[in-house]
């Protein structure tokens, strides 16, 4: 069932194919037409359907299953094996989205009411459970000789997303977690699915195993790297560009790497304003965000912070830049990943 | 991979082995121990796992595993290639009470607080979102030759079981809910779910799809007599031999067989009790019990439902009667249905 064992036999040589690569552009509009066609299928009980229909309508980047498509694409000019593997992937990833906006209470999503705020919980848990049912039903229709693989990469990815929200929401009411702690809970929450998404559309390429494992850390690395830039552009990014009130995770106490490195490294009176913080001792938001502010630049935690993006942005592309298919089929996902870390820094 | 491909070649007469068949005992026993050692993984966050382990530990019945390693056994000694399906049922099983309790915002389960009460709504969501990956991993760890099966029976099951929940929840607001309906949503949300129990086991033993169907159909019979039963006990039981108080269900306007039927039939006064029962026109709920009983027994509902009762579970027999085994195999699972099926009426 491994791929592996097929490729055993295959020299490497034999995946460095010149084209047909296929573009960003056409991995969204293979995913769309996708989507459409899954939402055509009019499923009844309404009541259970639409609020799928609906959070799948709402948009998004469709980053995940762009990158299962281009991970195929690098192994393979035929990209339609992770067609179904890539929506599974995108349903499983708004299944999430519909239940953690229940636990975070959250009213808006992508600027419209979540499902539970638009209905109500009852229909955001169904729905949502339905979801994970449909992904698994999308998965299970790729071709036997990898079945096994894609299940198992699912599986794993699946349950991790699961232990990464709980780990988050224990952090909530914690003051004493470890940027270790903190690393491996964006590690669950945010970047297996991206690392799994990339290993998912290399395997749907039956490409060998050695070379899956290495999008799968690329993915990884690059997902860190991007939560990690998301917490320093909550306090500074470029309010123009970057489309987001600054300081909103300082507002709310959220565990950040910028939060927990300051707490780690400050003494005296800068512990003392951030121990006044986290403990709702400045009740004034903005004096709060300017004071935590102040700390982390006094801590140097935004330089911090940069070179710890940097260092697992690089840890990435060392990944895709050892998997063995010529360079110019890596093109387009360095130029993804390339987009994705430079959002206004 | 579908095993019918396989046993056109076989002779059904090879499926008629003499032993070694298990008692239920031994069913629930190796069902026990699979339980107990899913449950000291010790899988970490404690918080997400924990309240996975505790609703796996309230007990219950245990009767959708013990149909699968029971339907497995029909056709071979070794029930082993069962175990692990039949686990991944009553995970699944139990992953629906555990958000079906949110949902109907039930405190006490089995005597027990249920998940939500002792921990609250979000552990109860996240944990059950768990619970039905690992069902899926459970399933995933079956041999490649009937995965795929597998796999379909049960994507196909729990989508439809997610179905049934929300049919139900949509009954609850509506009075005008036709028999039709009522038998549709049961099926969904209980029959179907024996029913791919029993079928998986036979899939698991490679018996033809022709006989793994029969027991699909025999569970899907049993399951529809089962909740037409669980109606009528709900007002005509032996309060001590059943042991749950009676008429529960009309207090609670809830839409069953016998309320169901009994709008459909009458006319005048009693079809002014009935709407006053279900308008909340009555007040008091032991009057209300008492006026909408002599409207069921002037309408003869109880003999009705005894009557679909006894056609459901003859149904189900025929069903049974025809897998091509020797009869004597048959026996425990005869029994089992007629224990199921003789709750004090």
């Amino acid at each position: 069932m491994c791929p592996v064992v097929i490729y055993k036999l295959i020299p490497l040589e034999a995946f460095k194919i010149e084209a047909k690569m296929i573009s960003l552009q056409s991995c969204l509009e293979i995913i769309d037409r996708e989507l459409e066609t899954f939402k055509s299928e009019k499923k009844t009980p309404s009541e259970l359907y639409e609020p799928v229909y609906y959070i799948l309508s709402l948009g998004g980047k469709r980053i995940r299953p762009a990158l299962a498509l281009m991970a195929c694409n690098l192994f393979s000019n035929d990209v339609s094996e992770a067609v179904k593997p890539a929506l599974a992937i995108e349903v499983f990833h708004n299944f999430t989205l519909v239940h953690d906006d229940i636990m975070d209470n959250a009213p808006i999503r992508r600027s419209k009411p979540t499902v539970h705020s638009k209905w109500d919980n009852n229909v955001a848990i169904l729905s949502g459970d339905a979801m994970q049912i449909m992904a698994y039903r999308l998965i299970c229709e790729s071709k036997p000789a990898i079945l096994k693989s894609l299940l198992d990469i699912f599986n794993t990815t699946a349950l991790e997303v699961c232990e990464g929200q709980q780990y988050d929401m224990n952090f909530a009411t914690r003051n004493d977690v470890t940027l270790g702690e903190y690393i491996r809970m964006i590690e669950l929450k945010t970047s297996v699915l991206l690392a799994a998404s990339l290993k998912i559309g290399a395997v749907c390429a039956e490409a060998p195993e050695s070379e899956a494992q290495k999008l799968y850390e690329f993915g990884r690395n690059l997902g860190l790297a991007f939560q990690i830039q998301d917490d320093y552009l909550d306090v500074y990014a470029n309010r123009d560009v970057f489309g987001k009130a600054t300081g909103g995770d300082i507002a709310e106490n959220k565990k950040t790497f910028l939060l927990i490195k300051s707490l780690e490294l400050a003494t005296g009176k800068h512990a003392k304003t951030l121990q006044d913080a986290i403990n709702n001792q400045i009740t004034d938001a903005d004096e709060k965000v300017a004071l935590v502010k102040d700390v982390y630049n006094l801590l140097n935690i935004p330089e911090l912070a940069i070179k710890s993006i940097e260092n697992y942005t690089n840890k990435a592309f060392k990944y895709l830049d050892s998997v063995v298919v010529d360079n110019s089929r890596k093109e387009l996902l360095h130029e993804l990943a390339r987009d994705l870390m430079k959002r206004d820094r």
